[in-house]
């Protein structure tokens, strides 16, 4: 599954493994893939530590990093700094809003009293707290490629990342999408079907990529939304993509730092187990349904707020997540596709490129014999 | 692309084309496909007759005939005549359902005065309706698959299927659906991805075709929900299926019976143009999005009834349709799938089964090139 895109990068097969966790990114990358840490949960200080430590591990490998700049969100054009901006938009969570969430996580049994800190988050979803995020990127020199998980990047940012020498990558769920990444000279277009977890439109994944392909040809484009092994990679391949970006797989290895209590309730779930839900972020996001997801679709229940104020509600959530990893499952944050139902066992990083390898071969094998026994 | 049930079915090539058009029946399967007449919207009287013209066309051809039985509705266990059941669920109709509908008509400039006969229909949509049609499709021997659209078929009406020599199919959108078929001795699975256009479930084609292919291996799968090319053919084929089940691509060849103005909407719709509604039939259904399925998704408007309640709302909308098809789009029944935005332009059915055959051989090429490059 050599294709063009990996001599660009220096890599052996085309595969792109999204992650938050850096034993991930190092696993994948010397695996011969490009590992991609998300870096939307750090603060440019913890970002700093994670890519010197990947610096440290990942050899001669190369990595990408993950930012969130989504086209449209509250206070985008307010042109402020990052307390600044986090200042204004918490006087617009509404309180009943942080009430609601409260008491549906004590409902839960989740203690929320150590918590309050957290609850009013913002994360680096908006353009002023995803810049600095870049500068550090920037500093690391085997970070190769930045991705941008929502909507095009700005142009000077696009502009700095090229003339640092890296690559742009960027996140689309319609053709139109795609072609303003590519009139904004982004090099890699991220094709998402709608079964993908995290944000996602509601175009498949089999509509969605070859239109993509065709409407920034010849740019490369990587098939998302779907992909759990290689005979998805072959039919992706098949249909011109140039290599695969995947994101729920690298939650079932070894090297994640999910609990085994969160691996056993993805291995059980089905495809029909998860939910485009706004519940978290304020965009639609695939995930696992569960009490908190269902809770803000209840008619008589608060509304989800836009991005990025609907996660200065459910920050608290999150964090108490990551707190109580085992005890929060039914009212936790847990975003993948439905690529879940395929999902069986924890296996090791370089276990599961090897087998994508060896399946992405049977497909073409398959593929080969049928085309001989038609022309006998 | 020729499968090994191509040879089971005396077939060229392994695509199947779903239309209530005899002339596409006959069209494709003349080209090496496989047509299926979709019998849900003929009395058994008018079946005889499409059967009847499609036997002097085809040649030695084989087709099949597509009915519709769901595996719940109401009155499914009242054990009555079509008539008793009809008259039966006739009252369970509420006239503000009704008066809806006719606002909605008579508000874009329908007449529907005209319609109310057609207003409280049933069609085939019950065990007791469907059965009659299989009965005269089983009188041609160029029907050689009997498929239902909806649910495994009842177990004595596949046994008396397999007597008569022919096979059956079922369609699915679950590895456990797809479970039940095998189990009841269903010999061709058709996995129908959410991406389809008709009644389809929710995870998408390239997550469900290889779990169902493993769930029901060796029994044979056809990939559906998303195909309207070579490309996405070679795809189902490199995940395991044994060959595509496509329907909305038929729409939009000379020999279908949609108008100018109905293909010239088609072809300028996107793929976000289309939704899941049970606005028509009463169970998720997906079409084109219009202001008939914006109206019955709205708060305070009447809701959608079950199957086949809803449809006997619905129904004078669809003879609307049928009477009126260029000055009803607003409103009109439209199933087709989000492949429609891939549509530019009305071929002959011919010319598209060359077209896929080329694309399908194009995208194996495009595989073996990147081993070929890999093995340098």
């Amino acid at each position: 599954m050599h294709t063009a895109l990996c001599d660009q990068l220096g890599i052996d097969v085309p595969i792109f493994a999204f992650t938050h966790c850096r034993d991930v990114v190092v696993a994948v990358s010397r695996a011969g893939g490009f590992g991609v840490l998300g870096a939307v949960g750090f603060t440019p200080e913890q970002l700093e530590i994670e890519l010197n430590w990947i610096d440290e591990h990942i050899g001669d490998h190369p990595y990408g990093v993950d930012i969130v700049i989504p086209n449209k969100y509250e206070g985008m054009d307010a042109n402020m700094s990052a307390d600044e901006l986090k200042s204004t938009l918490n006087a617009l969570v509404p309180q009943e809003h942080l009430d609601f969430a409260k008491k549906l996580l004590a409902d839960h049994g989740v203690p929320t009293g150590d918590l309050d800190d957290n609850a009013l988050q913002l994360l680096g979803w908006t353009e002023a707290t995803a810049t600095p995020q870049v500068e550090i990127a920037l500093q690391h020199p085997k970070v190769t490629l930045i991705a941008n998980a929502l909507g095009t990047p700005p142009a000077d940012m696009i502009k700095h990342i090229h003339e640092s020498g890296r690559k742009v990558a960027a996140l689309c769920g319609s053709p139109a999408q795609a072609r303003k990444h590519a009139e904004a000279d982004v090099d890699i277009i991220i094709a998402q079907g709608g079964e993908g977890g995290g944000h996602c439109g509601e175009v498949g994944s089999i509509v969605l990529w070859p239109q993509v392909v065709k409407e920034v040809a010849p740019r490369p484009v990587l098939a998302a939304g779907g992909i759990g092994s290689g005979y998805q990679i072959a039919a992706a391949l098949a249909m011109g993509a140039q290599g695969a970006w995947t994101g729920s797989q690298w939650l079932m290895v070894e090297e994640a730092e999910n609990t085994p209590v969160q691996q056993a309730t993805y291995a059980k779930a089905t495809s029909r187990d998860t939910v485009r839900s706004r519940s978290f972020t304020g965009k639609p996001c695939r995930m696992l349904r569960n009490d908190w997801t269902d809770a803000w679709q209840t008619a008589g229940n608060p509304e989800p707020l836009g991005m990025p104020l609907q996660y200065m509600v459910s920050g608290m959530a999150v964090a108490a997540t990551h707190k109580y990893p085992d005890q929060t499952i039914d009212v936790a944050f847990n975003p993948i596709g439905q690529v879940v139902g395929q999902f069986t066992k924890v296996e090791k990083t370089s276990a599961v490129i090897e087998r994508w390898v060896q399946e992405y071969l049977e497909a073409t094998s398959t593929l080969n014999q049928i085309n001989e026994a038609a022309s006998v």
